[in-house]
């Protein structure tokens, strides 16, 4: 009874005191506040009742007004049905939660956007897509996030059709215009040209597909998409939508093989697949290579491995140089977008925004600095005003 | 040219300038912003990848986790599709927006609650049942406001039967909890037992549905309800729904006549139906009679007109005494509801609002002053407190 003296102060007994990100979580990482606090009843009567009833019916009598004296214009509404999260698959909306909190946080801090996690029950195609446009009128853009593929292309796609409002599945386009921008800046490292470079896509997602169509369309003419089955070619049985289309896009060659013997002479890996991929392959592309490896938390191919024989290497990573990600992109592009009253962001917007990426590292262009740091603050307020600009070129405003 | 100097500074052009109400209503009213703000690396790499997947992992794995460590049970959707705003009827989504973030803005205010308004581009029941059960994941309760009868009641019923989270349509509910916490505090003025009184609600939507019900359940044994063609009873044909159950439950003397008629000698108006009332009809109301006339902003009964005749007076009007507001009410219900989990609001949940309100008056009670004042700090706090016991009492915590 008279051992040591007890311990000074409670001892904790919550497992989650160990992790400080648990601590980041508690009680969730998103507040919605008043622009302004209600102290007196002449504040509640311009607030609410009788005040709003006057801004109500200008409103009703004009519905553009609503641009004006509503927040929804400014509101990007993040939509996850949990199946496709991170590193972690089919989790479904309460775990996906945390994720959509994340990038509301980063809606906000970075283009001073309020956003609002909506996450759902269901992972019904039709159902999402009714939903998405049922609630459409409260928000000013629609950020679509982890949802799985093929049934991510078909959800975009339907509500791009079906809303006047930016609409955007950020696993897609924000990976795409991020890659865009590296590889602009890394083709520029090894004195190449974008329509020169022989590039093959590791993996046929949504970021495979979206990566694929926006070289594409910035010039890459020689791309090779491989699943798991191996390179995508004509001859492959069964291949419907998507993989169709990247069939009669890609491989030109008709180069029929596995994603290992594709990277012989290559100039450029881009890997979104996870998985990883053996040095033999690696050491088999073209002098001078680009890799790409955006597995997170494990990229496909080792980046010191790959820095032996490639020229510019960058990865998904935080604690790593050239870190592709997806926050350099989406804050910027919608907020561009609202800003510029845009009714949808069309490619040649994602274009724009991957140059203004590319424009802001500029003369500090080095093998190790291809993108900016994704705390640049330079960053989005550059993208929202390639993307509004555009936007304005291209008459897509309201 | 030598006249007048031009006055200095820029004339405002703006239509909307001599009105405040718009200005309080630019650019919205609401914002949503993150608990902590992102200056580093490490600050990304805890609040969104690779931390949040540690906490993603563990809701998937213990699902009620969720409500530590995500927002969700600690916001509240304001949810309407705009058929029924204010007195100013079906304006549609956009228009009804500034009243939601206005209520939005009153969650934060009274009861410290993050709330997003969510307005919706349909008016079918079906829809709005399941696009709000979809949502659902994203919220800790959902607020239905401004749906048009009879719509309403089978949607809330719908929502309440499906979701395990509190559901409360405020027109109706709301309105109702105050009314009760009114009339308790009124009786008393004038020495009545609520068992005694004879009362007459003018209105069977909504708002009009709902009182009845709560006055039944508090112990009112007398009350008749008018629609717009007179005294509903057991007579009138083609009844169905919720007027079939207003006919078996109220009305026991078979009266069949115009409200009017039926205020002869009654003890309570409760107007919830705009229109007006004629002198004559509140001039034969009984001895010391309680008239509450909730139309805004053109009470049903002019509140001095009604002086000259009842003891208790009050209205819906905020430059009144006596303030019929449900602000007294939702933010304390869904507080109170949230913080002990329940999985729903109860009828004995709000009765028990009701008196939290009323008690709040106290000793201070008199003719003038029978609710708090809309601003009274205290009520959220009462009546979250009472909600929550009586929800751990009912057993309807989680």
């Amino acid at each position: 009874m008279s051992g040591n003296p007890a311990p000074e102060g409670p001892v904790s007994t919550d497992r989650f005191a160990a992790d400080p990100a648990f601590a980041v979580h508690e009680g969730g990482k998103l507040s919605v506040a008043p622009n302004r606090s209600i102290t007196s009843i002449a504040d509640l009567a311009l607030t609410y009742t009788p005040g709003v009833a006057r801004v109500s019916s200008a409103i009703a009598a004009e519905p553009e007004l609503a641009r004006r004296f509503t927040w929804a214009p400014r509101v990007v509404a993040v939509v996850s049905d949990g199946t496709a999260v991170l590193g972690l698959g089919d989790i479904g909306p309460a775990a996906a939660l945390p994720v959509m909190e994340g990038k509301a946080c980063l809606f906000s801090e970075f283009a001073g956007l309020s956003s609002v996690p909506i996450v759902l029950s269901t992972t019904d195609v039709d159902e999402i897509v009714d939903t998405v446009a049922a609630i459409a009128p409260s928000f000013g853009g629609i950020n679509l996030e982890d949802i799985s593929a093929p049934r991510c292309f078909e959800i975009e796609a339907r509500l791009r059709e079906r809303l006047d409002i930016p609409v955007m599945h950020d696993d897609q386009h924000g990976t795409a215009i991020v890659v865009l921008a590296a590889l602009r800046n890394a083709a520029k490292v090894v004195g190449r040209e974008l329509g020169d470079l022989r590039v093959v896509v590791s993996g046929a997602g949504a970021a495979g597909v979206a990566c694929t169509k926006i070289l594409l369309e910035a010039g890459v003419r020689d791309i090779a998409v491989a699943d798991s089955r191996g390179v995508l070619h004509a001859g492959r049985e069964g291949l419907t939508g998507t993989k169709r289309w990247l069939v009669e896009n890609t491989n030109r060659s008709g180069f029929a093989g596995s994603m290992v013997s594709a990277l012989e002479g290559a100039d450029v890996y881009l890997g979104v697949s996870g998985g990883s991929v053996p040095e033999a392959a690696i050491a088999s592309m073209a002098p001078n290579c680009i890799v790409f490896s955006l597995a997170n938390p494990i990229p496909e191919v080792d980046p010191q491995m790959a820095a032996r024989y490639a020229a510019v290497v960058a990865t998904g990573r935080s604690d790593l140089p050239n870190q592709i990600n997806n926050v350099l992109a989406f804050p910027g592009v919608f907020r561009g977008a609202i800003d510029a009253g845009a009714t949808g962001i069309t490619e040649e917007m994602k274009i724009a925004a991957a140059t203004a990426i590319a424009d802001v590292v500029g003369s500090d262009l080095r093998a190790d600095y291809i993108v900016p740091s994704p705390l640049d603050r330079r960053v989005a307020t550059a993208v929202a005003e390639a993307v509004g600009a555009c936007a304005r070129r291209e008459g897509v405003t309201r």
